[in-house]
Parts: structure tokens; sequence; C-alpha cells
């Protein structure tokens, strides 16, 4: 009987099981669009905070992180907090010495182009960030370029879909891709594993701030939903 | 200060945050390695199913469906329960009459090859299933070939590594695909979906019971886990 100017959800689905929540999601979804009422939905799930949300707010410890399109923050995200929250399995997380344009760690060199090492250029130490997604996988283990690395495959936890690869650079740091789930990889083998340099993030080491994000087009994070 | 022949354990993270969860499955999964002792792990979780088990038991109502390798439930699923219950979006599932070799549905024509037709030669009601990652969508529009047909998208939910795109064949099925999070798909678009012969699964109409899985070499299934 009431036309409130907002709705307040607070974590409504929370108690429902995976198939029914999913339902529920859609629902509330197409009642949100017919009420046309701007509502705000706490919620600790990420599918339904990046599938329901035109902007999404984040928080830490009540601390307003970033407040973005779902895509942003998942492409474009503020510090370092919001990009290990956002995405699962995990952004992987290298933290780095910056020696002039390079980027160094226990058994891991990783020189810089010069807009990302112009980024750089006034942190003693930056964390260097990328999705499991993004981080390819060749079992011919070549290793070869600047940014291929060594690696043993430590896990492979196959889920259908794809497969998440648990991955240690060699006397370096542990990473974990994603690849599609239909692709040969053993556990066990040496592999060579690429970090593009067009995907790497880039943070700074004592505030966590991003200084540096993967490149991508605005297209690409052009929200087409209905 | 036992040693038991078994360990049964009982959904023992369903009340963890899916940070520690993840961290204490791994734990979990190493203290059974270092064990070496048969256990019998209860989950509704799918993650924790598909990763942790050597084979899953699958249940429904108190029912054993199927017990296999984590990949050949997914892959190979014993009827349409086990089907939709493994991956996260589920299966489509396409309820058709079996016209010859050809399975109908409102709007939908699917001729099948001739090992297909003659593994439901006895049916006659059958459910065509296929997973939203082997769904193609080709957003040029062109529909060509007996296995591709004009679709509306619907809704696109980005969920940052991958779109999930719902679309409606013309006059036909609702089918989900899911495509990789950076390609550009529009809400509203007309496109042309491909479901491709060699990833369908086929089940009998009445008793669900799988007649043809999908093609996949058996080394598609190995499980080269740790």
């Amino acid at each position: 009987m009431r036309e409130p100017k907002a709705f307040l959800m607070d974590e409504p689905l929370s108690n429902l099981d995976a198939k029914l929540r999913s339902e529920m999601r859609t629902e509330l979804q197409q009642l949100q669009a017919n009420l046309d009422t701007t509502t705000v939905y706490v919620t600790h799930d990420q599918t339904e905070a990046m599938t329901m949300g035109d902007r999404i707010a984040i928080l830490d410890a009540g601390e307003l992180q970033q407040v973005a399109t779902p895509l942003e923050a998942y492409h474009r995200p503020a510090n370092r907090f919001v990009a290990g929250f956002i995405g699962e399995p995990s952004m992987n997380f290298v933290d780095c010495d910056v020696e002039g344009d390079t980027l160094v760690a226990e058994g891991f060199r990783y020189p810089l182009a010069e807009a990302a090492a112009d980024a750089v250029a006034e942190s003693a130490a930056v964390t260097l960030g990328i999705r499991p997604e993004d981080v390819t996988v060749d079992v011919e283990g070549a290793s070869d370029g600047d940014h291929t690395f060594d690696a043993t495959v430590d896990v492979v936890e196959p889920m259908g879909d794809e497969n998440v690869v648990h991955l240690s650079i060699a006397d370096g740091p542990e990473l974990i891709a994603t690849v599609d789930g239909l692709r040969q990889i053993e556990a066990g083998a040496t592999v060579a594993v690429t970090l593009p340099e067009n995907a790497v993030h880039l943070f700074d080491g004592a505030s966590g701030e991003a200084v540096h994000s993967r490149s991508l087009d605005d297209a690409e994070l052009d929200d087409s939903r209905v």
C-alpha cells in the first residue's frame, strides 16, 4: 500500500539452496524492473552482486572501497582488496620490489612496458595481480619471452566446464590458472606459464591502491543487460 | 588414537564463508592424502564434490543415481537428474518428440546422425541436453546448417570471467549459453545459436535414462589430479 522511494533488501536469499536461489534471483530482478524503484540489496553472494546490481558498492570492515558497475569493479578494481574480493578463484597476487622498469620477487622478474613502468615509478614495492583466466598455460613447456616462466603443475581441480590449475613457478611464486575443462593438463607436468602484460594489474605495495589496470576498451566494460 | 578403516564427514564446511571454506577444502584434501584412509564425504557443494572426490555418488531422494569419477558424472551423466544436478549454470534441456531421425519440439527441429538416431529409435519422446559452455553464439546472426537456429538475446549476466547469455530460439525453446567475459553480446540482439551435434546428450523422455552421451575421448575423462 505504500510507495517508498527505495527498498532495502538484506541478504534475502541467503538461506535458500542453489537452485531456488537462482530462481528467486530472476524473480527479484523482474520485480525490481516492474516496480522501477531504487533498491539497495545487501549480499555476500558474488553472483547476486554481479548479476543483479546496476552498480555495486564494495565495503571492507565498514569502509567503502569502490562504487562501480560490476564489470568496472571486476576489470578495474580500485585497490587490492576489491581485486581479491571479486572473482572466484581469486586474482593471483605477487608481491614485488621495483627495480627500474622491472618487478622483482624471489624466482620472478617481470619487465614492464613504459606506461606501466611510469605508473610504478613512485612505488618502492608493488603487487602484481592477474586473474586466473588470463594466465595462459602451454603444456609444450617452452619458456620464451619476458613474461613466460617455467612452472610445475601441482594440482588440477576438474570442475567440468573448466580445470583449475595450481602452478608453482620454479623457485618462485604460486599461481592459479583456469583453463578449458577439456584440456589435458597433468599434475606433475612442467609447463610454460605466460602472464600477458595487457592483463596485468599493479597495486602500490604500501597503500594497496591500483596504480595500473589491465588494458581494456571502454566498449568491453559496456553493460548491455536488459 | 584409533585407526579406523574409514572416515565419515557430513557437510563439515557448510557453515564457513567462501574463502575459509576454500582453504579448509585444501587442508582436508592434504589430511586425507596423508592419512591415506578411505573417506566418505557428504556435501551439497558441487565444488567440493567435483574437486575432493576420487569418485562421487549422486543421490536423489535417497536413491542412488550414479557412482562415477567427477568428470564421468559431468560428461557422461547416467540420467537427466544427474545431468541437471551437476554443473552451474545447469545443462539446457529441450523435450522433443522423435520423428524418424529428427527431434521435434515447438519451433525446433534437430536432425540426428546415424548413431544418435539409432539410440533414440525405441523412444517416443527424448530430451535433448547440452551444457551452456557448448552452445555457440554467433553475433553476426547468420543461421546456416541443420544445428543452427535464429535466436534473440534476452538477458546477458556479466560475471567477469564469463557472460551468462539467456537466449530464446524464435518461437522455440529458451537456452542458456556461457561465453567469454570479454565478448560483446547485447541484450535484444538477434544471433545464430549452434548446438554442435558432438556435444549433445539424449535422455529417454519416459525414464530419463541417458541413451546417448556427448562425444569425448576416454583421455578427456582422465583424472590427472595428484
